[in-house]
């Protein structure tokens, strides 16, 4: 039987290795991760609503009565496209067909030292490590008696204003307002500052912009400061650098997280070396309209890491976002398959369902192409589709019941400032070139 | 008014504080963790059936509503007790009453060296170090193609047969039997071995003899090889060496559990130098009737750090678990209370309510002194004991999810590798000197 290989257990991995698994081939899916995450809901695990084994799985668990399946944990650090190898730590794997999904990992747009100070939110480790942060923060600011000080531990900016950084913003806002309001006895929420540092001049910028004002809205309601048209020239352990229209200025910030770029996983380079595949300008590989690199049809790329127009190059790409993934997954099993029974099929067709963003309790903003609407109907509706969506019934109950309760109660039940230095968790987590865990 | 200090935030500091919250003093609770950790369930997380957050509370969360309470989160380094000062990075803070509760910790009787290979079990980074280790052997060994280094990495040794050691290896036997059975394509879950290391001629020799016995056969019956009269000589990577009656022998096993042996936080010996008060040989500190250190009437010590005899010393001193320390916190809570009346009070008593153990699916046993019992009883008693106990309401029905949920499926919902080295979390987790987050 013909041998595939997933490359990443991510929407666009997992779901094409379910499809697959019900057909005559043999199939391995290696992950350097032993779990598929449901990323679009970390920001909630960074502001402490959630732990991460409420919305991770093994990937192992979700394929594990498909005998035809093998499930690796390994890192791929190179694919010899001419051999069909893959290549891991522990050995090569020979393919008849790869299908590559391993998405993007946060930017500094060159500024690298930024990442000690302004983690991104991309794996468990970063949301813990920033729930780590946040928290830390205040527990700093309670038993800090100098005023100044105490407003820089106070601060927490968010940068870039896309889905991630609207939704970490009002999140945050919640946690420091209602969750931890009657928590501390040397300040008070209103001391509070959330800042959302956007570029610019709106708030989700890749939504029609009626919903990027309806966010606005909403996050000003929360208090959050939206700074639009600015810029970020400068990050360090207690303050940004801002600018706007040309003029710089200091705000004192110990608490940064980084919502504002990310690039292709290194296999996207890899394989534009070995087989030649344009990039996009972030790395993603621009691909055909059956998924796969020209003159590769053996080897596709779905996910984050594929650039997918479906005009051809030159027009907007389809958004880095899991529903785009999860159907790029489903069709090229298809493809696999048809390709198996010696048919082909139609070049790939995005079905945009609609953009969900959620701002804060009971509001979100909602964008189903025919409808757009905002506020309570949207936070339903954002509820419904992400538990749907979530691998595993036990998880979708326990995200119900932490919701429900954190709703009823305003409490966020995961609160822990955990970490490798659990003993020393006490000192500062924002000194340079610290190992945060 | 009368200022009351309490270092810790366990079972001993949490309930003197709930008690004395509700007293006319002024209240300061200082731990080095932002959390209580409900200690008894770690294990199961260290397995992956429940997560870190489920089992852990703010204190501030279940202090806040008292005004007279303040929670700071910091690690005391010394009491100067002439001067009636608590010691901690950022500063001093005085006291007219001290509660010292700071436990104890493991220890690796001289062998420190150990503990790189053996992680311990008292904290939550502990549990989370245990988990990745024993979910990461698992991975390894299904793509090792050598089958005696495969057997090494399924084959998991705990060390110390007492409750905490006797739950490890039942919880863990589970995991590998039921949870994971089919998830893996290379071994079979009848290669996996654990083994169970005691020194002495039973398992729970704390308890009374018939339960050490059904304890046993449970364990058995779960597979797991239970070698009595059993000392450990040596720990490394990849195996352990083991003596019976002076014989050696070498068993490769490269995942290790350590639940051998404690010692008591470093205050106990800065209480003990600053104020003379006597030491036991594990460095509790001896107590007097109302649970004062001789000589020092304002400077109390609870749980696991006390050692208490209701008969004087010499005597067998009360065990290190949660219900003694439960008792003694609200002990001199009352003592407190009443001192302020101008009232004594009498000596403390412990009630020994009776002792727990579960071992594995539906199995536990129980010693209620009057009642000995083992088995689905035992175990039902066992589960709601410890829901009961659990602080916060929405953590019991987490649990009771999760428990049910396991029950039915034989699932662990929280089977995540996850830590600081999460990009390269497929490498030797064992390897000596590793920073192993």
């Amino acid at each position: 039987m013909e041998h595939v290989v997933i490359v990443g257990g991510g929407f666009g991995g997992l779901y094409a290795a379910q499809k697959l698994a019900r057909c005559a081939v043999n199939l391995t899916i290696i992950d350097k991760r032993n779990f598929h995450l449901f990323q679009p809901l970390l920001y909630q695990v960074a502001t402490g609503g959630l732990s991460p084994g409420e919305i991770a799985q093994p990937i192992r668990r979700v394929l594990r009565r498909y005998s035809n399946v093998r499930v690796k944990l390994a890192e791929v650090t190179d694919i010899r496209t001419d051999d069909s190898e893959v290549v891991t730590a522990d050995g090569t794997l020979s393919y008849d067909t790869l299908i590559v999904a391993t998405g993007v990992t946060h930017q500094y747009f060159g500024k690298d030292q930024w990442e000690n100070f302004a983690p991104g939110l991309k794996t468990v480790e970063d949301a813990l490590e920033i729930r780590r942060r946040v928290l830390y923060a205040f527990e700093a600011a309670e038993r800090e008696p100098d005023s100044d000080r105490r407003k820089e531990w106070l601060t927490i900016a968010v940068i870039g204003g896309g889905p991630t950084g609207v939704e970490m913003a009002g999140a945050l806002s919640e946690l420091a307002r209602d969750t931890m309001r009657h928590d501390f006895r040397n300040f008070g929420s209103e001391d509070i500052r959330i800042i959302l540092v956007e570029g610019r001049n709106r708030v989700l910028p890749t939504y029609p912009e009626s919903l990027s004002l309806s966010a606005l809205h909403a996050l000003e309601r929360l208090g959050v400061e939206c700074l639009l048209n600015t810029s970020v020239t400068e990050i360090t352990s207690d303050h940004i650098t801002i600018a706007v229209h040309g003029t710089h200025r200091q705000v004192p910030a110990r608490t940064i997280c980084w919502a504002a770029g990310v690039s292709a996983s290194p296999l996207g380079e890899i394989l534009s070396t070995r087989t030649g595949a344009k990039l996009d300008s972030s790395g993603r590989i621009l691909v055909q309209p059956d998924m796969t690199i020209t003159g590769r049809p053996e080897i596709f790329v779905i996910g984050d890491l594929a650039s997918f127009t479906h005009q051809g190059e030159g027009a907007e790409p389809l958004p880095a976002v899991a529903p785009v993934a999860m159907q790029q997954g489903r069709y090229v099993a298809r493809v696999i398959k048809n390709r198996i029974a010696g048919k082909t099929i139609a070049p790939f067709h995005y079905r945009n369902r609609g953009t969900l963003a959620t701002i804060g309790r009971a509001s979100a903003v909602a964008d189903l192409g025919r409808a757009r609407f905002s506020g309570y109907p949207a936070w339903l509706l954002w509820i419904f589709v992400h538990i749907a969506f979530l691998i595993g019934f036990e998880n979708r109950l326990l995200v119900l019941i932490r919701w429900a309760w954190s709703y009823f109660t305003f409490n966020r039940g995961a609160r822990l400032i955990a970490g490798k230095r659990g003993d020393r968790s006490a000192s500062d987590p924002g000194a340079p070139g610290d190992v945060n865990w």
